[in-house]
């Protein structure tokens, strides 16, 4: 077949099936409807329903329209899955996942919280990923986007949790990716665009906001330079009819070296609608990236805080964004940290559409050589609630940086494919609970075997908060290594233009963002600018992101700080290798492949943990020589 | 002409010139001897001596032989320069150097201290240099090793200042540099020799000790085994023979991951001895360097200590070693800090014959960005009085890292020109003063200008101790940029495999290598071994090289360690501003472009040399929170 695996696709035989799965009547017109029904054959042959010419069936109702909601009923002793296209191709994973995990199909109505649900791919036309941890890219091979089996698979990937969107190209847009525009790869783009679309999923482009400097040959790139307005224009007009399956842009401007509209004086604003207006005629839209901060910080300059920037630039511009315009915000408000508040501008802006961005791509958690199940955090993001509301009710779109790869389990770490389920699943339906979700996805991928789901379920839930302990102090980040963000170098952004800095003393540790200092809590308005701008309120998984504190400050279990972090960081590691002793028992009952690169992995895991243990537990004791109080070995 | 300088061979006319240099007599018949001839030929043209007839003339005679020495003598109103071919070379370049300063030309005889004075290029087969500051490498270009004009001129360079081999490529021998040995290259070696062989430089080669399995197809590189002494014996017999000129090995064997006799149970002696005998019958020599350590220590083990290692591993070794084979051993223990002691190799080793390394490329001196003679160091560790007598008393020979590239005036920053010149003059004559040779350089380079021999010597001769105090702190090296070396990042070895680490606390900093230490100090014996052993009797500039102390060590002026630390970042941040404004000065007085070249370098140095005195200073004010003593700014 293919040498890679089909994830949670991979359908396993069971004894139990309802009598009408043998047989499934209806005929869908929509390609979608027809994938739908192809999914629905080989699903149900895979997991063993025989073949019947009469009885109780499956009926498929094909409905009008481009919606992607579907229902179930039944009548006669089968069920009637119902919708459009879009509608059963969901409802017909939705089937086969829960006759794969043994639940009784019961009536439902089902559609999607969000209407746009989607990846962003960091490849590079040259075929890296970058942040990438599971391989090359299958988008681009031998310097050019290609279209193969692999393609549709992922397409089905996507659609088999609901994911309906998939950003083809790095947001830093080089080499040969600038010819995406230019007219140069309009025939495979097509075939990638209807091959994706065949799943329900859209495709979109990063672009370059210099590309009519970089391509179009003009002197400027100024929004609104009329010249300008008119190649983007063109462009858009010959790219969108070439590539039916395009639904818009991805930009990344102004943000860390990368060109836009500051470089002409425009605002945000004014650049992004100047996208929005070229697209608008195909029924195109803008994703618009907010990560825009001072890349050239010098680190003497106490002022500038890079995690007010995002909010400072795009919060006075809240309403003047076009409608086909969305602002795409990390959850956080400075970098994917394992652990962050929620970005203030997911919880302030009331007039714009906004697009929450997740990493599933494990850059700074572990870069997945560790186990960090991403659905706590992203659940703490969507249930956040800010002056305005939830995150989740005010949120119009959510997407995530991609963790795949060429690798044959396509995402470099066996049980990193639970982040990718779990996003596509939340994106559905963000009321669902990270429990069940690991168990959803450990049954499906596994199989039936309840020691194997209660252990790898069990894995996924404790891995960020153990990830957390063994690294990032209190909301600490960035005490990894500049550039590769791989292991322990506490200082290692301390003096460094990139870098946020705790200027650790002797004394204190942390960068004071409360009234007293950058002011930064003040961006989340009233109620909770007051909770976070006082260390006695601020909920202590974040007290070192929003305070600077002496070491002996108490916590409120009455241990110092610095015996916290101790604590956290002895703690993590031992967890760590909890985890890996757990996930060893499971040997035999899981693939021999897959047990034994999950097991080289966790080796890794736990020498990464030791050594950030020791490196994180050290470096404090240097600073302070207050030893450990439960005497535990700390090296000097 | 060419597209690059000529450096101080750009002979500059003079009026004072001898009434003998318009007219030359003799006819060397040897290489060298020709060369002699119309280097004077073409040297005093350039000087403004007219042609003449008769009168008085400089006479040229050839000695039979290959001596270096050479003799002036006076006869009949003209001198007369006797010697070997070789010897009339060095001779012919030391007339033009003095007439060319406007010396009154003495009777004298010369020849050089040390029979083997050579460059080692760390150049790679595909053009890039390692810690190359100066471009890409002259001796390959796409991806295999050329001979041109440049090979020549090269050639001509070394000789002028007396030196005489020259290793082609890096010590860590890769890719298409692996083919060196094994005969593709052989007409491109035979005639780089050729051309280097015309100026009396030698041919060598960096080969890997893994050579007999990477390109021989044996199963073992093992010293002892009769197949690989076979092989080895087999390569030499033909590549010796192609290329004339080759005159033996350079080996970096276990070393820094590269494979050694080590990988076979076999000792440093046992792996180099074999390669000796390899190349005996051609009376070849190998060069064997010392720079063996544990590059995979971890920092939690407190007992190794890499500045231990070279003495550890050879020292039992001392006569062990065949008579033409030669250790090479770097100035310091470590690795080319600005400031180290030197090497207990070069002091303790009795019975083996040694070179002493140099590295003229500036890997951790500043990149060839930032101003940094050597010429004081080189003077300091060739003085240096061990328990057997000086160190230039026992070298064999001198090598250096060559700073060179094929950047239009060879180094990058033309004051790193001043480098080669006086690595080159002081192998001939290690007694030759720094002061006098600070002069040479600045008055053959730019011409007779007070004023500018004056700024540029004093410039020079402060160099290394400015860079010293804005960066290195009292012999504390290595707080330096991981990988690149380049910039502050005072903690960046600290937690690291590669580095020796300085273990700041708020209270120490230092690794104490005295008796109570790891008792490096005894490894230079008695005498010196008390000396340094002792903070009391330590000399000052190496004081955190061998001991840990508490920031408010006194020292011998009264102030605190710290405060030392703190006013030797700030003198020597102010003192890097004064030398960049003395070169200001000299706008209009030296070619334009050489003017605005080094300008521009010399603002960097001012902006790294500020970064430095700040990341440095701010680093332990916080780790002790002790404000400077003169109320100066440090940054939190």
């Amino acid at each position: 077949m293919c040498d890679y695996s089909q994830l949670w696709l991979d359908w396993k035989p069971r004894k139990d099936l309802p009598p009408w799965t043998g047989r499934i009547i209806g005929m869908p017109a929509s390609p979608q409807g027809k994938a739908a029904l192809r999914e629905l054959r080989e699903g149900l042959a895979a997991l063993g329903a025989a073949a019947k010419e009469d009885g109780p069936c499956l009926r498929l109702e094909e409905l009008p329209g481009e919606g992607e909601g579907y229902s179930l009923s039944f009548e006669g002793g089968g069920p009637v899955l119902s919708g459009p296209g879009r509608g059963l191709l969901y409802g017909a994973f939705a089937l086969l996942r829960q006759l794969s995990l043994g639940e009784s199909i019961r009536p439902e109505t089902s559609a999607p919280r969000y209407p746009l649900r989607m990846l962003d791919h960091w490849d590079n036309a040259d075929g890296s990923v970058e942040r990438g941890y599971a391989g090359s890219s299958f988008f681009f091979r031998g310097g050019r986007p290609v279209c193969d089996a692999r393609t549709r698979d992922y397409a089905r990937l996507l659609a088999s949790v609901g994911l309906n969107g998939c950003c083809l190209n790095n947001v830093n847009v080089s080499g040969e990716a600038l010819e995406l525009l230019t007219g140069k790869y309009d025939q495979t783009l097509r075939e990638i665009g209807d091959t994706l679309e065949e799943y329900g999923v859209g495709l979109w482009l990063s672009v370059s906001f210099a590309a009519p400097l970089d391509r179009g040959g003009l002197p400027t790139a100024d929004p609104l330079d009329p010249a300008v307005r008119r190649w983007w224009g063109e462009t858009c007009s010959r790219l969108f009819r070439a590539v039916p399956g395009l639904r818009g842009f991805l930009v990344k401007a102004d943000s860390e070296g990368r060109p836009g509209p500051q470089t002409y004086g425009r605002t945000q604003a004014e650049g992004a609608n100047m996208l929005g207006s070229a697209v608008l005629p195909f029924g195109g839209r803008i994703l618009w990236r907010c990560f825009v901060y001072n890349c050239a910080q010098d680190w003497r300059d106490s002022q500038t805080d890079r995690a007010r920037a995002q909010y400072d630039t795009f919060a006075p511009l809240d309403g003047a964004f076009a409608d086909n315009v969305l602002l795409q915000v990390k959850n956080g408000p400075v970098d994917f940290q394992v652990r962050e508040p929620v970005s203030p501008l997911l919880v302030r802006l009331e007039r714009t559409k906004r697009m929450v961005e997740f990493q599933l791509a494990q850059e700074y958690t572990g870069q997945q050589r560790h186990v960090c199940w991403l659905a706590p955090l992203m659940k703490e993001v969507l249930d956040f609630a800010g002056p305005a509301g939830k995150v989740k009710d005010r949120a119009d779109a959510l997407c995530a940086v991609s963790n795949t790869g060429d690798d044959p389990n396509w995402t470099g770490h066996d049980l990193a494919a639970a982040n990718l389920y779990a996003f596509g699943r939340l994106c559905w339906d963000p009321d669902l609970e990270a429990g069940s979700l690991a168990r959803e996805w450990a049954g499906l991928t596994f199989g039936p075997d309840r020691l194997v789901e209660d252990t790898v379920a069990d894995i996924l839930l404790r891995s960020r908060e153990v990830y957390e302990r063994y690294t990032a102090p209190l909301g600490l980040g960035w005490l990894c290594t500049p550039g590769t963000h791989y292991g322990p170098s506490p200082e290692g952004y301390e003096y460094d233009r990139w870098g946020p800095s705790h200027k650790a003393t002797c004394r204190e540790i942390g960068v004071e963002r409360g009234p007293g200092g950058t002011g930064m809590t003040a961006q989340y308005g009233e109620v909770l600018g007051a909770r976070y701008g006082s260390a006695d309120t601020c909920p202590e998984e974040l007290l070192l992101f929003f305070h600077r504190l002496p070491y002996d400050y108490r916590m409120k279990d009455g241990r110092t700080l610095l015996q916290r972090i101790y604590d956290d960081h002895f703690l993590g590691c031992a967890e760590a290798e909890a985890m890996a002793a757990a996930w060893d028992a499971l040997e035999g009952r899981v693939p021999e492949e897959v047990f034994r690169r999950v097991r080289a992995r966790f080796r890794e895991q736990i020498r990464s943990a030791r050594e950030w243990r020791d490196v994180v537990n050290s470096w404090l004791y240097r600073l302070t020589l207050i030893p450990d109080g439960k005497g535990r070995k700390i090296y000097l």
